[in-house]
């Protein structure tokens, strides 16, 4: 006998960690429905009554996406897994991608197509700004791509982008519109089919205020037929959209078996869908309006400045907020944490050190959030030394 | 104002369903500890004492998987995910893989290298049998190949493949072995050093008992040396081992953001890796065997055919029997879900409708489960019409 390696000591103990208030870009709390949902009994992930969950998440996701286009689903993974579903589905070696960046979710977008070989062409602003309607339509008679990429709600900038009108655009230059709203949907409105985004999806830790590993994706048909003309195949199999389509029931087949479906987090997405339907798209909308406007009014008051300048550019799900000069970042986070256990984010990429990002969203949209995060914020900052001048 | 599509009546009712026995080949059902788990608040992805709860994770995975390999993490999604992660990673354009196909894993793994474009080899056993030593080392010394793929445990055909001396003879060869061990790991007796095995992944949601959505995957340091000296980029950001080794405090640096963990599912195995931690890995073999002991005799005394001739080709943790000829398959498993909550499975791939498959695993592995799958098959049996010779 082959003499065994002994268990971890480590595993003999208990988890013991605080109950925490998540008010960064995500994940945010989740409330007592969805982590009761996450306990229930697993069922088999070809069972009728399982099938029949996956249904429900459909219907929500058409809701909260305000479309009715057949590919609608759910990624089995986070956010990450949803872009690079988008990626390998709709572009292939010989289209190009034009890739808006104005903060980390661009640059990544941009490296997932890289790593495929497609070529990649880029439009730029600073972090805090969105694009015009014209460099778009300058960028898109340059390139000719058959792909444009732009981020709804960017949490490294905090910008939300314009997206009335941008649809019509690309298909004006015949090029398919693939829109980022992971830090946006559900808290600011979104008419997918209205106007007319080919590709739109979403994390499940955000406005759903559900556990991450579930991403809703929808393709219009634009998107779909791009995906049945390809000439080569999907580079991956988890990802690939036929079959995905196909184990949610969207092309009216027999359902096949082609992943083990994250059955927990999946009932847990159904019960976060659940919550905004009952709670209404436009009262979501408003109420994530007025924390913001709260919340911004409050650190200005604390003497803060927003990195966004131009109000209608502010996305209201997530602030970022500049640090003051001489004071470190980390002692003011460090405090909220160790004296609220209020959860303030750092800056990332280019803005790691010099923004915090504040995140008001889903079940943690709350007036008293609000306060809380404020109060951290501002005690905090006295500790770090800074007084408003 | 755009008018708004209303929220759907579905989900303004709540979840209903049955609590069921799952006996298929996975998921296996959770004990309470891991769906308590399951419901725990959120912590944030690189929240230090989330990061610790990875580090526990990660120390269990090297007790099950009996290594010391320093990459090893969980891949964000189900075994296919992982599967695909061990191929992105350790082929690229110009390698040749060869694949063992006796079932449905081989033939998916094969698929998985060809939408690569990379080249594919295969070598074939009829489900339910293993392969020899000997039909290994001709392949690998006729197909060159820089990869050799296995499955371990065939939850299709049922068998155990034996690995002992399979990596000292791939290395012979100048090639890696790469195992599936999705449908076994934890059940059976597994050393991934000792055996000279390259990348091993297993599932969560079989041995371990705990929800789908994490996998457990080692890379050797000859795996690692590979995936080091890649002349093309991964073709995935998702599954990039470089990015995870990372994001898993694998590598020495500082963690950095890579995805957003499914957090409630990596506590959920952390539990899930600390029940077999208490049993230990030998008791657990041993329960396995038994119990798969237990329900083999039982089969055959009930009439059936069991799939694997050959008693040591068995995985204890799935068995596939044969349907007797005449009998409705689908009339005895629909008799065992209505009258016991039982779940039996069909066959996969070449074998719908010609074998069900029982799975006996982790939580689900006593004595009283396997009588209850044999009273619930015996029964279905006798209402399809079945009698014994």
């Amino acid at each position: 006998m082959t003499s065994i390696s002994p268990p971890p000591e480590c595993l003999f103990k208990p988890m013991n960690f605080p109950h925490k208030v998540l008010m960064g870009p995500g994940p945010s709390n989740c409330p007592p429905r969805v982590l009761g949902a996450n306990a229930l009994p697993l069922l088999g992930h070809m069972h009728p009554e399982f099938l029949l969950i996956m249904d429900e998440v459909k219907a929500g996701i058409k809701y909260i996406f305000q479309t009715n286009n057949e590919w609608t689903v759910c990624v089995s993974g986070s956010g990450h897994a949803a872009m690079e579903t988008a990626c390998l589905n709709l572009l292939e070696p010989g289209d190009t991608a034009l890739v808006g960046i104005n903060g980390f979710w661009g640059e990544r977008f941009a490296d997932m197509v890289d790593r495929q070989g497609i070529d990649v062409k880029t439009m730029y602003r600073p972090m805090g700004e969105v694009f015009t309607f014209d460099e778009i339509e300058e960028a898109l008679k340059k390139h000719k791509p058959t792909l444009l990429f732009l981020t709804h709600g960017e949490s490294s900038g905090s910008t939300l982008q314009p997206l009335e009108g941008v649809g019509t655009l690309c298909h004006k230059y015949n090029c398919l519109l693939l829109v980022d709203s992971v830090a946006a949907c559900g808290g600011v409105p979104m008419f997918m089919d209205k106007w007319e985004i080919d590709a739109l999806y979403t994390g499940s830790q955000k406005v759903l205020s559900s556990p991450p590993g579930a991403s809703p994706i929808s393709f219009s048909d634009r998107a779909k037929e791009k995906v049945k003309k390809r000439v080569t195949r999907v580079r991956s199999f988890n990802f690939d959209m036929n079959h995905l389509a196909n184990y949610w029931g969207c092309d009216g087949d027999v359902r096949r078996y082609h992943h083990t479906s994250p059955i927990s987090t999946i009932y847990a997405i159904r019960e976060g869908l659940a919550r905004l339907a009952e709670q209404g798209l436009e009262e979501s909308w408003k109420v994530h309006k007025q924390c913001a406007e709260l919340l911004q009014e409050g650190l200005e008051k604390i003497g803060l400045e927003l990195l966004v300048k131009n109000k209608s550019s502010r996305n209201p799900c997530v602030t970022a907020v500049k640090v003051p000069d001489g004071v470190d970042w980390k002692a003011v986070t460090e405090y909220a944490m160790k004296t609220y256990r209020v959860e303030i984010s750092g800056g990332l990429g280019a803005l790691v050190g010099k923004v915090w990002r504040i995140g008001v969203m889903g079940y943690n949209c709350t007036p008293d959030n609000v306060s809380l995060v404020l109060r951290a914020l501002d005690e905090g900052l006295k500790t770090a030394g800074y007084s408003k001048l």
